[in-house]
């Protein structure tokens, strides 16, 4: 094992007085481990948590990279290799942030190793890796009390927290439509090169895992329930694509022409669902929506009212009230930055607006204070694994004609 | 057959100095027929027309309420039965504005009695009926030279038919998605009355032939070429209504309690499909979406721009062209009251919108051009049939496990 | 006196079956002719009047010109002399759509003659002219019963009239801020011509008796009562503009250079205000706002409420209701056009929404109502020549450094 | 002097390998020391910066509360005696988060013992004060090579930062107008205690300095030029408020009531003015305006294109090009999120937008290069003052019956 790469200018966030740390080794850097930093740096100095988060480890493979990496975003020490953070005892949680297709390896060895663990999302690649990692993680809370958490952010943006929140205290009453997309368009331009994210292997699925993952999971936790089955329509809009590293690329055995290679996921995909009770589904995700940078859109109709929300303008959460006369009623922009709302306390005066970090430091928040308090933070992998369930129906039916494929328990 | 009435105030509407007149006869005096009146009132006053449309008479079965309605609408004569209307002499186009269920009958009888018709949105209940009609308005065309349109309104709005006009010449390029939805809340309130809207044999269907038929006519027009096939689900979320009538109402045969009964048309539509070259589509129709009056959205996402609609706001298209740099794309708002944008060289300075009624004086204007030139108008009976057709293919795919169901030529 | 031309095809707009006539003979048919014309065919289609509206005469210099108009706007006859028109015993109401520096002597000529006078704003160019004609038009009624009425048409956007009901129901609690633009961009090109509307001698003023009338009435009449003072700052950015007629044209005497004259009227106007009761206001009024085609903005401050309009989306007012928890408060749109809101009663189901002509549509309705009556109607003669002393106010600062200056009674 | 106190979890942020440290000292620590400490702890973390700032000492009044602050935040130690926090060899730069009332104190102090200084805005309370600060800034520049810069972070909206870069490329044109409202509710209550910002020895002004400083300075740095004049009204709606600290505060002199004092700034502000170049400009700053909790809103229109943004949605900015045709041309919304907009470089991909916080980064930023490079950073003193005249030239014009009142240079 190598030794530890003690960086020159270490940063100790958090480590505030008198609090207990928690020390946290993060595996990747690229753009989840940038924003995770942000979580971990920042937490601490906005909410008053019960532990002190300290970034002690970065993890990555090449050497010079994750040293530079670790300097900017202020991780103590380096590691080369995932096995060595894990096996180091100043570490007591591992964030993963790495591509899909590594996700089940590292939690699990993380989980036997009595690590706490945050994995970013997808939780894996498939159901099967899912399921083995879900199991991992409650013999773990069992036996060693250790947490596990999948880190769909997009649940801890205040207004969709104020979302759930309201559809739990029933201001929407019953619901009759959940209807959401996820558009963005950095697949439009054909050039565009053939990434990991493009790869079966490495990303399991296309626009489905990238961007289907946070919507499947989004809408069941504002409904408070789970999808019962899909129908849907999945595309590839441009099969061939350049190779990153131009012609020599290792990847060029599944090239079609000199210098690219066959896309292997999805572009897009369009569903509809029915949830439990009856509401009706319809969910969209794409990178080939032309001009649609990060446009998650949901809308929720309830019998006594509706919410609306667009992640990019994530400040903002729309509401009718059905239960006011008509010549008074409309939908609302509610401004949610108000000392009440949601992950409010820690931050700036009304309309001061917060960014989409935020959404990691909230997790990071969330999670510190369920590891102090020993109970299982949500979204547990549990959960990660119903939507990978999710994921998979809907590869299913897109498979099989589009038939309607109800969602395994 | 009765004498025609005469109307105490006839309005000989647009009777211009010296234009031949378009003598009208109209069937049917609710919702649509008051906006019609209004587009034959309107047409010859704002915009130059080869023929002068004059309302000439209006049928209903109740001579009482038909004759009042002549005189709000300005109709000059009154006719009980809609076959002493055809018979006239002095009536060169039948307007159908009455339910689906005598669509057929009336637009059959019309064209054999040598009339043009206009017939209203959706073309009949049935695709029986609808190439029943189709085949009658190709005679009717090929051997009398008359023509008959289908009432999809919606194709004149000045900025639905600006998105035409921009699709056709490429400024979308290759189309990836179209989504559209038309959601409504006008039957979330569950003591809503079982109308013959909500009467499988009166209206054919529920929220897919009222709302579902303008959309999939407004997609397959703006993209311009059919969809190939669809992926459904249906549901009806309200099953008892009470009878308009009370508990005497002769409807009270599928009553399932004292003076309700049971609705038996769908509540809500989504689908999903694919376009001929590839595109994805989605749509929803629903009367449940708590707050959205009349929001019939589109998006259209191509390779080169994007262009998004909401009938809520009218007068704005909204454009995002892809090939300008990113530093300074975005979607821009195209408020659609220009002299060079569609049907605008009648109308009123820039910034001064339109509303919902236009459409009917746009229709009555394209339709009057169309006559006077000899050209089978837009929306034809044939496009009416293949509007048709798309629902049989949603409805088909509903009741089997919304198996993806392609359309038929 | 000339004879009364006969259209070949006269509208005998809503002559309705045993409704009692109200004949309007109209002076001017341009762009407010038409839309006057709109307003007056229409109402009666529409509402249940007590009176029908007949569209007995249309007057104007050209024979031609006048002819073509009447044809166009379903005018019975024509006259070319505006005394003639007046003179008419068919007349019963005379409707000024002329220029500002012709409004006096028509409106005088026509009360003189027992008419009553719908007059466009502004009511007249100068103070003096609208004092006189207030006069006569309280003797007017106070001898004959005649009524007089100003065209500010914008209070009767049905969103506005929503809003006017709302702050006189107190929902706005105490008022603190008002601030309204009227921005327009049509001589942000240099190279538009010196139209009338350019020329103090013909307009009185630029911007601000074309847009800032507008405003001045409007706020005052949501406000519910005058402001007290006002400083302004106008200007005139383009000075010399093209004749529209070319070099030959008789405005030549003030040419600056061959083919181009002085614009003797202002292009901007900006200034504050205070309103009785102590509301801060501001106030803008331009034709150089590039982009904005008819943004008439206003948003009123109260310490209950907010409400925020703007022309562009006229069917919608925007309320903010304090009196709500924080934690759910918003600004709602409420989509103007529920049965309850005022003038829709006689239009669409919700959603389907109204256009800018319709404003004149409930301008007749209303009008004809209050003649119907025997009330004076709102607004009255008094209330053009309040917004005149207004704008008198606003170009007195102008010229005295931009010092506060009271609003004289 | 007291020995600076090691607090139990210093952040050495940003002490990247091998950069020489910014060692920042702060004095003051509420809304505005929290904000800075955000900034300074992140910019090194986001952007690559030539020195690493480091957060060496925070200073308050009171010592408990200062350490507990300096914990929160992550300053490694504290000091309660801003001329200690001075006097000390250890830090480089002075960051002045306090009051307007002691900024020209601890200014001068700093710039006189050889430190950097950071003020936030105003600059100072006065104009004579200002003038002072500035002169003392010049010469600690000339001798000392210190650099001073005033806090408008407004500037460093990504939004703002590129309508200046259209502006100065020309894309507006010649302007013609600019109209400025800085619009907050936080004073609609009229129990809200009477705060330091409510007093005039303390803040100099009340919306005009908190609001009004950011909005002049703000137009002005997007013109890029200054305004010659103003015409002001201002007004104080609630004149008596009840003491923070109840009936024994040491404010009792000014009571009213018991337990109440007045107020002694302006609640809200409405002026007008001339730029140098022509363009007419309007301004508000308000607490009063119910609902609007953070509305900077700005447009600017010139001949050629305008540009919109409201700081309640401060990842948009919406651009009108008045040189495209008509017919495709609108306000367009950019989302300032792409890597080519101004400081995007270090942030998220496009879409994942940035909070009001991120003001700070970038100030922190630019100072930090304008600090390594040895030049004035921009907003300058000279800037403030500048800004600081226009103030007062506001209040003098309110003061003397808003006449036109020219900005003294």
């Amino acid at each position: 094992m190598e030794q530890p790469q003690q960086s020159a200018g270490p940063e100790e966030a958090g480590a505030e007085a008198g609090k207990p740390p928690l020390r946290v080794g993060m595996v990747g850097y690229a753009f989840m481990g940038a924003a995770h930093s942000q979580g971990w740096r920042t937490a601490g100095r906005v909410f008053d948590l019960p532990l002190s988060p300290v970034l002690t480890a970065l993890c990555g493979r090449d050497a010079a990279a994750v040293r530079a990496a670790a300097d900017r975003h202020g991780w103590a020490t380096t590691e080369t290799d995932w096995r060595a953070l894990i096996a180091r005892d100043d570490v007591d949680l591992v964030d993963i942030c790495t591509p899909g297709d590594s996700h089940a390896e590292i939690a699990l060895a993380a989980l036997a190793a009595g690590k706490h663990v945050l994995c970013e999302k997808p939780l894996a690649n498939t159901v099967e890796e899912a399921e083995t990692m879900t199991r991992a993680a409650e013999t773990a809370f069992a036996t060693g009390g250790q947490l596990a958490m999948v880190g769909f952010n997009y649940r801890r943006v205040p207004a969709t927290a104020l979302a759930r929140r309201m559809v739990a205290e029933g201001r929407l009453g019953r619901l009759r439509h959940v209807r959401v997309t996820y558009l963005q368009d950095w697949l439009n331009d054909p050039e565009f090169p053939l990434t990991w994210r493009l790869r079966k292997e490495r990303a399991g699925s296309g626009s489905l895992g990238d961007l289907g993952a946070h919507i499947v999971d989004l809408a069941q936790h504002l409904v408070g329930e789970r999808l019962a089955g899909v129908s849907a329509l999945t595309e590839t809009f441009v099969r061939q694509r350049p190779l990153p590293g131009g012609p020599s690329s290792g990847l060029a055995a599944g090239a079609g022409r000199a210098g690219t290679a066959t896309v292997t996921v999805d572009d897009a995909a369009v569903f509809t669902g029915r949830f439990a009770s009856g509401a009706l589904a319809s969910f969209e995700a794409t990178r080939y929506a032309t001009g649609r940078k990060n446009a998650l859109r949901l809308e929720l109709n309830g019998e006594r009212g509706s919410l609306a929300f667009d992640l990019e303008r994530l400040n903002e959460l729309w509401f009718h009230d059905a239960t006011e006369p008509a010549v008074h009623a409309g939908f609302r922009r509610i401004l949610v930055t108000e000392p009440d709302h949601p992950y409010l306390e820690g931050w700036w005066p009304p309309g001061h607006g917060l960014g989409y970090e935020h959404t990691f430091v909230h997790q990071a928040r969330d999670l510190v204070h369920a590891i102090a308090e020993g109970r299982v933070p949500q979204p547990s992998f549990a959960e990660g694994l119903q939507v990978q369930r999710v994921l998979a129906a809907v590869e299913e039916s897109a498979e099989k004609n589009s038939v309607y494929t109800p969602i395994a328990d």
